[in-house]
C-alpha cells in the first residue's frame, strides 16, 4: 500500500450541519454522545481479552445503544495501549458505527501546520471520523487544518471537564478558555468548530454563551464527572438545541466486569435510555421536540 | 494477546537524569536530535513506497546519524496515517533506535488524569520511548500521569515555534507559556520535565531561563523555520547545555526525492554532522566540552 489510509466508512452526511444535527436530536429525542473508553481492567471478562475482547465490547455498545444516541466517541488512548493491534480494532469500531451516527475521533491532537495537516487526514480520512477534538495551545495554524474539511467538525477544547481546568484555562483577566472561544470565532471555517465545555462548572455555560451562541458544545463531565443533565441544558441549550452530553464510564460499564455479555449490554442500555429520557425532557421543556 | 503492549525496547537508561544527558552531550560533541517526520512526499522513490518506505526510510537515518545524535524525535501524525500498519512501522523504528540515544515520541497528548495515564503507558511503555511531548491546556492532572514514570522525560509544551504562538501562548499578563514554565516547577516529579522552547524567539529564552534555570529545552525551529544554533546557545544554554535542538526536514530531505539511498543518506549525513560541529563549537566557547 503506497498512499495514506483512507477509510471506508461513509461520513454522516446528514450531520454536517447544526440543522441536521438539530434534526437527528429531534428524532432520537436525545443529545447523547455515548464515550467508547474501553478500559481492560473494567471491560467483562465475558467480551474476552486484549484488542480483540475491546472491539467486541465496543462493538457491541455501538449496536445496542445506537438508537439513542447521535455520536460515539472513542477515544484514542485506550486503543493505542494496544499498539498497531490496537489501532486495526479502532479502524474497525468507527467503521462498524452506521453513518447516521457522529463518530467523534477524541483524540485532542494540537501541532504545527505541517503535522496538523497529517493529523486532520489521519481522523477525518484515515479512520473516518465526522469529527476530531482538538487542543487550542498552539493556536490558529494548528486548528485551521482540520475546519479546511468541509463537512467535518473540529472540537476544540476551551473548558475542560477536570479538576485542574483551573491551572491554565481561567489564566489571564479574560480567562484562556473565553479568549480560545473569541479567538478561534475568527478564524477560517469558523462555522466547523464545537466545544468541549466540561459539565463540572454548569455557572460558566452562561460565560460560554454569551461568545458562542450558535455554537455546538460536546459536554463531557455527566455521571461518574458529577455534572448532570439537567443543569447542563438549563444553563447551556440553545435554539437549536447545540449540545452534545457525552457519558463513558457510566453507560459502558453499567453492568460490571463480571456481568454475562446479555446482561451488561442490558445494563448499559438501561443507563443510555435514561440519559436520553432525561434529555427528551429538557428538549420538550423547551419546546424543541 | 490480552495485556497492553510492551516494547523490548530497552530505556538509555544513562540520559534518564540531566547529568547522564550532558554526559552524552559532551560525548558526542553535539546536542542534535533529529526528527523523524516521514514525509511520504518527500521521503527518495529509492527507499520505497508507502509504510514500508517510511519505514527504511526512517532506519536508514537512525542508522546514518546516531554518531552525532543525542535524540531522536518520531512525530507520531506521519505514522498515524498510515493506521495500523504506519503504528506497527512507528514501533519497529523505535526499537531500532540504539539504547544510548533518546527516542522521543512527539505526540503532544494531553487529556484528563484517566486518560492521560493511558497515554503514559502508550508512549512510556507500549512504544518503549524515553521520552514524550505532552500539551499543557487541561493542566496538572493531565502532566503528572506522565512524570509519574521513573526514568522517563516528560516534554511540556511553552513557546512553540509556529507563528500561531502568539495566539495564546502570550495571553495574560504573565504570558501564558510564563504561567506554564512556573507552575508546572510545583508539579510533582518537575525533575522530570522538559520543555519545547521554538528557536524562531530567540529573544525569549532569557525569559525563560529566569524561570527554569536548570530544565533542558528541546528547541524545535532550527532550518526550515529560521532559527540558528547559534543564537540558540547564545540566548538559552546553560552550564549543563540544557539544551537538545532539534531538525527534521532540513536533515531528511537534503538529497532531494529523485536521490539514490547512498546520496540521500550522505546528503543527510553532511546536514546532521555541519549542525553538530555548530554544536560543538557553541560548547567550546563555553568552555562545556
Amino acid at each position: 500500500m503506497s498512499s495514506p489510509r483512507v477509510s471506508s466508512r461513509q461520513p454522516a452526511a446528514s450531520l454536517q450541519t447544526p440543522e441536521g444535527l438539530f434534526s437527528a436530536i429531534r428524532a432520537k429525542g436525545s443529545f447523547l454522545c455515548v464515550g467508547l473508553d474501553p478500559d481492560p481492567d473494567r471491560i467483562p471478562h465475558a467480551f474476552g481479552e486484549g484488542a480483540e475482547g475491546m472491539e467486541n465490547f465496543c462493538k457491541a455498545m455501538v449496536k445496542a445503544t445506537h438508537h439513542v444516541a447521535v455520536a460515539f466517541k472513542p477515544n484514542l488512548a485506550f486503543f493505542e495501549q494496544y499498539g498497531a493491534e490496537g489501532w486495526a480494532a479502532l479502524e474497525r469500531v468507527v467503521e462498524f458505527v452506521p453513518s447516521d451516527v457522529l463518530v467523534i475521533a477524541d483524540a485532542k491532537r494540537g501541532d504545527i501546520g505541517n503535522t496538523a495537516s497529517r493529523y486532520a487526514r489521519v481522523m477525518f480520512e484515515g479512520l473516518g471520523a465526522d469529527a476530531a477534538t482538538v487542543a487550542p495551545y498552539m493556536g490558529r495554524d494548528s486548528i485551521e487544518p482540520f475546519t479546511a474539511f468541509d463537512g467535518r467538525w473540529t472540537i476544540l477544547l476551551a473548558l475542560t471537564s477536570n479538576a485542574s481546568a483551573n491551572d491554565f484555562e481561567f489564566h489571564g483577566n479574560t480567562p484562556l478558555f473565553r479568549e480560545v472561544l473569541q479567538q478561534s470565532q475568527r478564524f477560517k471555517n469558523a462555522d466547523r468548530l464545537m466545544y468541549v465545555v466540561g459539565a463540572t462548572r454548569p455557572e460558566v455555560f452562561k460565560d460560554v454563551r454569551e461568545v458562542v451562541p450558535e455554537a455546538f458544545l460536546l459536554v463531557p463531565g455527566v455521571g461518574a464527572q458529577g455534572g448532570t443533565v439537567k443543569e447542563v441544558a438549563q444553563h447551556g441549550m440553545n435554539d437549536r438545541c447545540g449540545l452534545l452530553v457525552n457519558s463513558s464510564r457510566g453507560i459502558l460499564y453499567a453492568g460490571g466486569k463480571e456481568a454475562s455479555q446479555e446482561d451488561a449490554i442490558r445494563a448499559a442500555v438501561r443507563v443510555a435510555e435514561d440519559l436520553a429520557a432525561q434529555m427528551g425532557a429538557a428538549l420538550s421543556e423547551r419546546d424543541l421536540l
